[in-house]
């Protein structure tokens, strides 16, 4: 059991023990045999690749090694064998992936490891770069040295499209935030980077044709074709796919300030600050339109070389095509009567388009209609519905409803939810077939790129794993054990979530010790779903610097505390220790305040904590008198009880933007020491 | 005050108060005048740059925007101002800095803030390049907002070169590494990188006239002259110059394994993999060995603008010589009557050759004798006295002995050297004044590119302050506690001295909870000076992935245990609460060793700090015992005092290259609770 916090360690050496013999692979292989013994990783570690061989391979190897150094500490040799002899893993394949890589190019491989050697096949490098991953995932520091345990493992993903769509239009994400979560990725073995590229907020590509969309509707903010290629280059090496997106009709405010022509009201227009849905949409109307489109795609097309095309297609309010009669009048002539007619009209001139460019078309719920050919891909936001229907018809689908990392779910809650669940269950073997997977979604109304590592990892491992492992791996206690292993690694591969959350959080402190405020952090999530837009009216110019957004979305401690509370309370062999263990973190709590106060009294920054670190200590106290209730036997009087509730009440309550997660299980407490 | 460590936290938050009034400025400023009020700094933010206008100066002020949006979190717009009207910074020079910058170049600045505004002025951008760092860490949180107090600054360094020495030969360091601590560097006001690019484990640098060089010499681990010419590039525009070093005759294997034909005995030559002092040196004899060096230094001159070359010049055993007939004839003949007058010769050929090609010498004591001409510059590692002889003969010099960093002393250690102290003190002013400066000293043996950045930061930022604050500037106390607040802000700036911490100690934690490792590695340091080679035949191979690589080399926390200690034992109005204080961290410290016991058993990595673990716990408890005779004014016995010493003196003892700094203090408490 390992908690990775500031304040909370003192207890977390005491939670659950590890489920020692449980391998730290996540995601789950679909098949794996463990053997007797290990096999000891030194600095003979030596790589050999046999059979086909291509530069990518090799680059894959080198940087295996890389990564053994970073999780070992031990310098090895670089030099690749093409002698299996002498070698401690063998790598082998027999042909060349894809040249662009395909949806549902084979991913399979076979890793053996044995006492003396490990050996790595696939029918392709792709299934090397899989393969790779759980080679290294093995390697552990035991009693004697570095090995990997003796297995053998036949794995292949469940899902065919296991992506991440990462938002750079709301805020802007340069090419590094990109490349090291791409990085990442590819640990969890994700294939497909979905990248949302334009919206109301901006324009955030290269065009040669059409300069005016990023030199006017960018602020200066956007990805050189050059960037995007070496982006893409990156991609591929770590078997992943790029699909970008360029959201259309609606979403477009930051075309319209280079090319208002394109809109359905005369400009001028300025880069949406705001967040939400906003009025202007291209004018399906006029010719001129689908001409830019044309050239615009035309040009993008060659850009980005995957066979997908993603045309976005959602939240269009049909506000500016209401309003403009000669719209309206179209509208008439051609029978569209109403605005979700004029939309599968604007996607019914689209698709040709995007199809004579060479790509297949995915879009958002929004784009679905039974007159597009059957080779698009229908993106599901709203739910396994949207993916069920089309699936009777014939279509492709992705799921994306319910892995909507924004919203500040747990990772449990993301792992409970399966594309093919719900109403996809009833759907036969074929038409489940046609639901591809998904992706993890991270918006950026309320990121930056110094916290999106933190809003992505390592909760979308547990999403990965879903895409990856077979449907019936679902203990979530052994994921959330596995997540906080490869939390760790992550941070040797690049990624920024845990270094990025102690820097937000030092920042605040300032001068004052950084400890009670990250206890303070460890205990409270940011508000759920939608919230944070009622809190306050934000821009993509208000900073994100106060703690919720220095805080981690998911709070391990209180999921941790709720368990020893559980089991204090479940009366087994562990009540005792778990009681004990409940009151050093009450305890801990109970004086944090005092701790805290100089701190939040002279900072504006941490002024709107001080009601939120009151009531944690008021929680401490309130704990540990439940529990002497709990301890001594007596049943406490209804004042206390009805005093404890109507605090409880409020400490519910989200401020701040924050939700203190450990007042529920505190009001357990409070609650069963009050039943008669 | 604040601790910035994963277990200390819990006391860190009691210990001393923060001196509220003084500012967080390091290096602190030759001249301040505090006033009233504050300048307040929001998303209004505008510079302005008036006056002189060059590229390098706008990047410095779009860089300063950068630093204030990390600083603050606030986004802040980059669009700068050439008139002053409107802007909260104005900053305004006269004329241009040399194109390359040159020792003893006006670094001095004037920033004057206001409460409606802020003017930076300096002479040249060199100046504004000073100033802008002040600037930048003059802005913190306060109750309302982020604000720089009301000042007026007038500085300017004390010494003319003041220097990071980063050894790039004994463990390679990429060039990110050097980029990421030239950032640090500016922070910090140094001026001067001295790049220690070639020596017996390495030749470091591209040549394109001699590429046996770098291809044999440097197992492909070398800078490209493109590279290198983005280094200085980066080094530049912080006003930093960059000062090679070939160190000649000796530390030059790496040079004869291509090379062989300029060594003093035949080859074939390996690189070097040991640490130490090793024969192989120049042939001083032979006139090819001389045109091979005009050939190389001119090709190198041409790639290092900087006026300096050093040539390093230490620690030649004159083994090879010793053993060469050739050589000993051509000493009889030139009645050079030893290698240290055999070694004079080879300077007085090589400077020469050094100021054809535009450069002036610089290099180790061992390079100085009368003949060579006044502008070579001696790089002491030996001590002041050496300068002091120099100076008095009219040569300059700078510092190095007491500013290495490698050797793991305190940051007071450093804080202490003075260049101008000691021996030094003596010499009249004129002499004084050829002392330029100091340079700390980073030796790679025992530092990889991960862990270097801790080696170095923070304590080289005493160092920092030493060479550019008035002599007078010399308050401990206060030192560390501005170190600690340029600690942090530096890992904004990219350094990863406290991020690397973290990852190393959690990979060597693996599975198991990291707090009770951090709370053990707190209060240990890796052994000082030379104790490692004597430890244990180390090689450029051996993996530096122990306890020793990954702890830091100061204990802030057995400092700040051992002030508790005094102030409990002073008997002064806060005894008491420092003895509670000292009684928390005791009984963190008893528990500890449970606590950490399976993690020290299941790796092979920490077996090796099982004793050191027992007897911290030991420490916690002989501690609270003594504490507890202090506190009833009992007297302990005989035996127990005895008992007590006895395992004292063996906590005391370094196992694991550590040593557990927190014994001396529980050693004071045990022998005061033992006087009569």
């Amino acid at each position: 059991m390992r908690i990775l916090t500031l304040g909370g360690w003192l207890m977390a050496l005491t939670l659950l023990p590890m489920a020692y013999g449980e391998l730290n692979l996540i995601p789950q292989p679909a098949h794996a045999v463990p053997g007797q013994g290990k096999l000891k990783i030194d600095q003979s570690f030596r790589i050999a690749l046999t059979g086909y061989r291509e530069p990518r391979l090799e680059r894959a190897a080198a940087r295996l090694i890389e990564h053994l150094e970073s999780k070992t500490g031990m310098p090895l040799t670089r030099n690749l064998s093409s002698d299996a002899a002498g070698a401690t893993l063998e790598i082998s394949t027999t042909a060349a992936s894809s040249p662009v890589q395909k949806l549902g190019e084979d991913e399979s491989y076979r890793l053996e490891v044995g006492p003396e050697r490990a050996r790595l096949t696939a029918p392709n490098p792709l299934g090397i770069l899989r393969g790779l991953e759980t080679f290294l995932q093995l390697v552990e520091a035991d009693k004697d040295a570095f090995a990997a345990p003796v297995i053998q493992i036949d794995d292949q993903p469940r899902f065919r499209w296991r992506g991440l769509m990462l938002d750079a239009s709301r805020h802007w994400m340069p090419a590094d935030v990109v490349r090291r979560n791409l990085e990442a990725m590819a640990a969890l073995k994700l294939n497909v980077l979905h990248w949302h590229l334009s919206d109301d907020q901006g324009f955030r590509v290269e065009s040669k044709r059409f300069p005016k969309l990023q030199e006017m509707g960018s602020d200066g903010h956007y990805y050189t074709q050059q960037q995007i290629r070496e982006v893409l280059e990156f991609a591929r090496e770590r078997g992943i796919r790029v699909v970008p997106e360029f959201d259309m009709p609606g979403h477009t405010t930051a075309w319209f300030v280079g090319h208002p022509e394109l809109a359905s009201a005369p400009g001028p227009y300025t880069i949406e600050r705001k967040w939400g849905v906003f009025d202007p949409a291209m004018d399906p109307t006029r010719d001129e339109v689908y001409r830019f489109l044309d050239a615009f795609i035309g040009e993008m097309a060659a850009l980005f070389p995957d066979d997908y095309f993603h045309i976005g297609g959602d939240e269009v309010n049909g506000k500016q095509w209401d309003r403009n009669p000669q719209i309206q009048t179209f509208m008439r002539e051609h029978s569209l009567k109403d605005n979700i007619a004029l939309q599968a009209y604007f996607n019914s001139r689209l698709q040709p388009i995007v199809t004579e460019h060479g790509k297949k078309v995915i879009g958002w719920d929004e784009i679905f209609a039974p007159t597009l050919p059957k080779d698009i891909v229908v993106h599901s936001w709203r739910g396994q519905k949207s993916l069920a229907d089309a699936a009777r018809l014939g279509y492709m689908g992705i799921l994306s409803a319910g892995y909507y990392l924004d919203l500040m779910h747990s990772a449990a809650f993301h792992y409970a939810v399966d594309p093919v669940e719900n109403e996809a269950a009833g759907l036969n073997a074929e038409q489940q077939a046609r639901i591809l997977g998904g992706e993890a979604c991270m918006w950026s109304e309320y990121v930056t790129p110094l916290n999106v590592d933190m809003r992505i990892w390592p909760r979308a491992a547990a999403i990965a794993e879903r895409f990856w492992s077979p449907q019936e791996v679902k203990d979530v206690a052994s994921m959330y054990r596995r997540l906080a292993v490869v939390s760790r690694d992550l941070e040797w591969r690049g990624a920024r979530h845990a270094s990025s959350h102690h820097l937000m959080i030092q920042r605040l402190a300032d001068d004052h010790p950084v400890g009670p405020l990250a206890t303070l952090s460890d205990v409270v999530e940011p508000v759920k779903e939608y919230a944070r837009e009622e809190a306050r009216q934000y821009t993509s110019f208000t900073p994100l610097n106060r703690m919720v957004d220095a805080t981690r979305p998911e709070s391990d401690v209180a999921r941790e505390f709720g368990n020893l509370v559980d089991r204090a309370l479940a009366g087994g062999s562990d009540a005792s220790s778990s009681r004990d263990q409940l009151r050093h973190w009450l305890t801990l709590w109970r004086a944090n305040d005092a701790a805290l106060e100089p701190a939040l009294e002279s900072s504006f920054l941490l002024q709107e904590l001080i009601p939120l670190s009151k009531d944690l200590s008021a929680l401490g106290s309130a704990g540990l008198e439940a529990l002497e209730y709990l301890a001594n036997g007596r049943k406490p009087d209804a004042a206390w009880l009805e005093k404890q509730q109507a605090f409880l009440d409020g400490a519910k309550k989200s401020r701040a933007e924050l939700l203190l997660m450990v007042a529920p299980h505190v009001e357990k407490l409070v609650q069963t020491a009050g039943r008669p």
